[in-house]
């Protein structure tokens, strides 16, 4: 039986804090998931995700299935077991990986592409695609969705939304144990109209939870802004709301205060190897000349054991050498800092600062993080 | 003071245990030094290589003086600092690295090479070597040596012998602290002549230990034992000895039982990056298909976190999707193996039944572990 709490929301903006109460545990809300692709999160240890204090990871349940197969992971005792997570584990179904390969066809039923490792032709129904996740023993499973290529080609936009409502209404009618949560996708890219078509046929579905996907696509942030607001206000209050692939401090925090509940992205471990650090005075890339002598942490604000025991002077060389250990303290950190600050999001919630905070938080994780964006 | 207690001799053969007194802590001999070339035990971490037991590492003065430069880690305090490791730290003063560089040039007082940063034309004298190290912080510092490229170029190896005791006499001049160990690496190819030279010349100077060096350069296991029994007996008793990148268990316990103390090798991280695992059941590559579904540990006799939480399925699915974990968690077990190796050896010599525990272990780490040996 899924079980979400709302435990407090904020007085003036959207913010809340909530408990996610699974099967394997409780996960606190707002929160970021580390992204476990391949049923590991780059560079880290399930053990080191725990001292992190990591409580859910997103796995991907398509590139999973390629390799090293379901079979296997059952056999092993589900991904649990088969990555030594003791966490909570949600899978994403994989239409967004699926949709980023080249040649998918789009029956009205299923996904027909061509493998990445054999190039033979496959398929996937959204039906097959919830036994997948159930049988990896994913806790937080997702529906199949199509999730367009661009978010400025409404034609596909429509269609996509089309698809994706007939896919989740698949998924809904997929008898799985009543302990697992199933969050339905909403597609739309930036037309109000399709979003809000999407958001209705899929609360009307009840699922347990509703995602937001297919945004953080290159479209300009207010519009990202723009559907959030107006898709978190048709979503039942009562179920979690996850946005798909972000991101940034600052950006949380704007989704944070229109409601929004839960994410995940890539983002900190990817940028990680390749020497960025997020830090509490914005973005760093520890590979630049200018740390080659400062004997400071990553963060001096920072207490993971990274920014403990070891100095920036030391991470660059580590990167100037190509050494496997640059990146992964760097990979350690920056998730270090995105649990300590989502922890920050749900103490100023709980204290009914979240507004000041938020003000105060953005001048510190600042816009050098992100100098693309035009929000 | 530098200090050496040989604690007791095998009654058979010629293995000791013996305990290393530095500045920086003391170390159990037989020992073997995990590579930190660049400061870093590859893809560990200092707080792991603490985990698993290391006492001592060693690092490469050559490499680090070229990236990120002695004044760096001067200013970080040491390499002790630098690299966050509080055990006992020996550096090698490089001289293997530099004699495998093109268009070499050895002058009587120094050797003149290229720069691989640059290009630019370098020299470094035996002098210059020893106080680099000393600069680094090391508390066992190597001699400048001339390694020969050929284990079978018999008029480079009488060269080699020449200026390696040259430079031994001239990098003894140099006055270090005396807390600090000064090992003489002996020379001289197979060739038991100069073998014999070269330690009598070295010996004479008074070191605090001798390392033979240019050996396991591919020259037949039986003529690398030759050459060992020679030098080790001619070494006096009470100094330490340190084969120079050894190896594998069972070359190990052959050199134990010739009088050999120390050993040093980049084999089991080396291996580990490219999928192998030293087991007590000999070698294993995880990437091999028939690991697939295999949900045993990659050794059931190691205790080792790796082989207590994760399975040979889940190492060989994460090298097979080239996840950095991977490389990480087989770099763990095999360093933590090779120290409970040397713990058992040294625990075998101190009950008096090495010469059993030696046939026995050859057995259990066997010859599929080196199967190009012909010995």
């Amino acid at each position: 039986m899924s079980n979400f709490e709302v435990i407090k929301q904020d007085k003036i903006s959207s913010a809340r804090i909530g408990r996610l109460i699974t099967e394997q545990g409780v996960v606190q809300t707002p929160c970021f998931m580390p992204v476990a692709t391949n049923g590991t999160v780059k560079a880290l240890s399930s053990e080191e995700l725990k001292e992190i204090g990591v409580e859910i990871i997103i796995a991907n349940a398509y590139h999973l299935s390629q390799r090293p197969g379901v079979k296997i992971i059952q056999e092993a005792g589900g991904l649990h077991r088969f990555m030594n997570w003791d966490g909570v584990l949600a899978t994403d179904s994989g239409g967004f990986q699926i949709f980023s390969l080249e040649n998918v066809k789009i029956k009205d039923d299923r996904a027909i592409f061509h493998s990445l490792e054999d190039g033979r032709e496959q398929s996937l129904t959204p039906e097959e695609s919830i036994r997948i996740q159930e049988r990896l023993g994913a806790n937080l499973l997702m529906t199949l969705d199509y999730c367009p290529r661009r978010w400025d080609d409404q034609k596909e936009i429509s269609r996509s939304t089309e698809v994706t409502i007939r896919w989740a209404k698949q998924c809904r009618q997929v008898e799985i144990s009543p302990r697992k949560w199933l969050f339905a996708i909403i597609q739309g890219g930036i037309s109000l109209e399709c979003r809000s078509e999407c958001t209705r046929a899929l609360t009307q579905l009840d699922f347990d939870g509703y995602a937001i996907g297919g945004l953080s696509l290159g479209e300009p942030f207010c519009e990202t802004l723009r559907v959030v607001r107006l898709v978190t206000q048709q979503i039942p209050w009562k179920k979690p709301r996850y946005f798909m692939g972000l991101g940034y401090p600052w950006q949380i925090l704007a989704m944070v205060s229109s409601g929004v509940d839960i994410f995940d992205c890539a983002l900190p471990t990817h940028i990680a190897r390749n020497g960025s650090a997020i830090t509490s005075q914005g973005k760093i890339n520890i590979k630049a000349g200018r740390y080659r002598s400062q004997f400071q942490p990553l963060d001096p604000n920072c207490e993971c054991f990274v920014c403990r025991r070891y100095t920036r002077a030391y991470l660059r060389h580590l990167f100037n050498r190509k050494e496997i250990l640059g990146l992964r303290l760097v990979s350690y950190h920056n998730l270090y800092l995105m649990q300590r600050f989502m922890e920050r999001i749900r103490q100023a919630i709980s204290s009914g600062n979240f507004t000041e905070f938020s003000q105060q938080a953005k001048k510190e994780y600042n816009n050098r993080l992100s100098p693309k964006t035009n929000d």
